[in-house]
């Protein structure tokens, strides 16, 4: 998508958004944090209806687009589990099933198993669609209410150190952010992870190209006092064959009590969520701990995006203003 | 149900709706195509609840009714899969639910797999019952949505010549269908099916009695060249034990770009959907697939008669107008 | 909670609320029932919006929170079967879920199989948790719609008499209901129960403790003719390991037609629901048949409670006007 050129239509790949688009996105962001219910600024999609596909359950991400609809006054047609169920089960396409659901809702919010499938439903959808995470592809509003909460909690998103543990390997969203990442200068990224499930060369070679400085170290202690960002994820436990790998891979890199008072100040610990035991619970009450609060960003993020794709007719001159 | 002296209660069998009931509905379904979001139109269901009682699953028919109750201003209460949960599996009866549900909504949609739910919970409701299909029963909702699109595609109901193909035997909207279309003088209908599931003689012989000239064909392309509308349907693996003859059945009848060139200027081809490749993908873009503006009109006449049983009080006088 | 010094902030325990309390909420509920859709009063909540968290199904009592939520203005996130997705099969905690829902939501309907975790729920919360049962444990709303049917159906809730019947050893709203009557004076209660699912003793000495007379009878018949109010209860198949006890527990106490010519004529028969065959259904038509009514009055007791968590601010100064 060629942001300068085109209106808002579709939300599939974080790539689409470049650092202007970003901008625009969370001018709108910071002032949905503000609207209160009763308000006219919560009416604005008063009369549209957005429905939620889901193909695969993601109660979090399927509540926080329904929240952000209903936050704007708009109504929901809400699937639980599309896949398990009739149409799909009869061997409809997802183009067919979306030409048939466009006919229902203004708006289709999409989470698929395949990846590759929002880009699929854009192409032959005439209402906005909101990729929800299709597989092991992309996850563009959680990329982007990750970046949102950096900007928030640290103030810019040049010029900054984060530093990235867990699970890198499978993680969709610190491969997303690491990209995202990349348009901003002066970003410096540090990866620690178990040996099994280290970030992926594609990655790599992506920051490197676009001259990203990043390191790759097995102390997290030592990583934990340099950063702005730690963004922790969850070893998980679907992608072992071996127990003792998968126990071995899981407990070595918690963030507890200890570790933060080797956390900067300023610093904060980010987790995109669900946590098991990667973060523990007493860390919960610092206030360097922006994890809930970035759950939070998801609905500020959202309100945005579904106001951009609906009720403003977002375009080039937009952006310039 | 006799219409011209009851208002419009429920709606369960698509046999209670005569001609002139069925102007009404399609009057009221017409002015519901140019309803805005906002509008006051759009406002008229505000304050009252439909609640949809899925027993078995149907993705498509419960997002086109709560899309319907969504764009009058209505609210939905809904349940994807009744039948697995809760009170039925306890034990409960289907009066009961119903008179349970009925404290809940100004509705009830009820979709079912037996035969002659509706029409139960109908003899017990103190607010409309609305059949969604059940089992091989009733689906009275979709037998007006398919005159609702040939009269919108085509212009007339009366004299008019319908093919119907592919599984007629199991198929319950090529059933309805055919003994909706016999109200109107002039209507010819053609039957093209697989052997193992040629239309059967209950419709048949009704269509006899009623006057209704009707003929079996088993070369789609001679049909095709003379019809006003082409009715294809799927054929339903669930009713074959026997995978060579479906998949013989299958291949059989299947209007592709090639068919098309025969077909009529004016004609239309209509599916209930979902389909699987009895229609082929290339056909979509041809303006006489009508299949999903058929889909669209679904919400148009579901609108219709939410508004009828329960804004309108819609008597006799109003039938006269 | 000491109600008194408190706004209502959470409904997770029935023994929460003392006559003061209960009677604010049954004030609000009987405004309630008055409300109709396009009023003022069915706005009050408009802009907040409620999220129902179900950790087991009960599309009873989801409807019912649903509907009171829609009935006063404010919209739902709804989630049917929250155990069996996501967030918890990855290991999440019900405080972290809790954490993030709060986030999307202005209050949470909590229904789990785990006692103690409405709770749980609460301890962690700043929004309002309305705990919609919790396994063996709670459920107030269910015992606060019964004592307010007792009170609508017989005109006080002191010196009444109550016949409970059927599962008494399982039946959480018999045992609820006993706990909440014995604020009042004068009531007395009399049990009938098959052996195998007597009512137990820590029920039975709460009672005696606080000077609540009870009895235990075997004869339906005798008990039938004294009561004001004979509440009975569904025996659970699921509690028998043995189908011939089941059976024999299941059909020793039915209420039928010849038992209602024994019940006074001001008296009631109460049903938690769903029943099965422990009331005949020839019973239904009959006026002392509250069962129906009872369950309506959940709407009711909702509605109150949600105006209180939401849109007032109860405290102390409320209680003393």
């Amino acid at each position: 998508m060629d942001w300068h050129m085109q209106k808002l239509k579709h939300v599939v790949d974080s790539g689409d958004f470049n650092r202007a688009a970003v901008d625009v996105v969370f001018q709108e962001a910071l002032k949905m944090e503000k609207i209160r219910p009763g308000s006219p600024e919560s009416r604005v999609l008063d009369g549209y209806i957005m429905s939620t596909l889901f193909y695969e359950p993601s109660t979090r991400t399927r509540l926080s687009f329904e929240s952000a609809m209903s936050r704007l006054g708009g109504t929901v047609l809400s699937t639980e589990s599309a896949g398990e169920y009739s149409s799909a089960a009869k061997g409809e396409t997802l183009e067919d099933t979306v030409r048939t659901v466009e006919g229902y809702a203004d708006c289709i919010v999409i989470r698929h198993f395949q990846e590759g499938s929002a880009k699929r439903a854009a192409a032959v959808a005439s209402v906005p669609i909101l990729n929800a995470g299709d597989g092991p592809g992309q996850h563009p509003t959680q990329a982007l209410l990750d970046l949102y909460t950096i900007q928030r909690e640290i103030g810019r998103l040049e010029n900054i150190k984060v530093g990235m543990v867990g699970d890198l390997a499978n993680g969709r969203t610190v491969r997303s952010l690491c990209m995202c990442l990349s348009m901003y200068p002066g970003v410096e990224v540090t990866f620690v992870a178990p040996d099994v499930v280290r970030m992926r060369d594609d990655v790599k070679d992506y920051l490197t190209q676009r001259g990203v400085k990043w390191t790759e170290v097995s102390d997290l202690r030592e990583v934990a006092g340099h950063v702005d960002v730690l963004y922790q994820t969850r070893i998980q436990r679907e992608r072992f064959t071996d127990m003792d790998s998968y126990n071995a891979a899981r407990g070595k890199y918690i963030i507890d009590k200890e570790l933060m008072k080797i956390l900067q100040p300023h610093a904060v610990v980010m987790h995109p969520l669900p946590r098991v035991d990667e973060i523990t619970t007493d860390v919960d009450a610092d206030p360097r701990a922006a994890y809930f609060r970035q759950a939070r960003n998801g609905l500020y993020v959202r309100m945005a995006l579904l106001k951009l794709c609906l009720a403003d007719k977002m375009g080039p001159d937009d952006l310039k203003k």
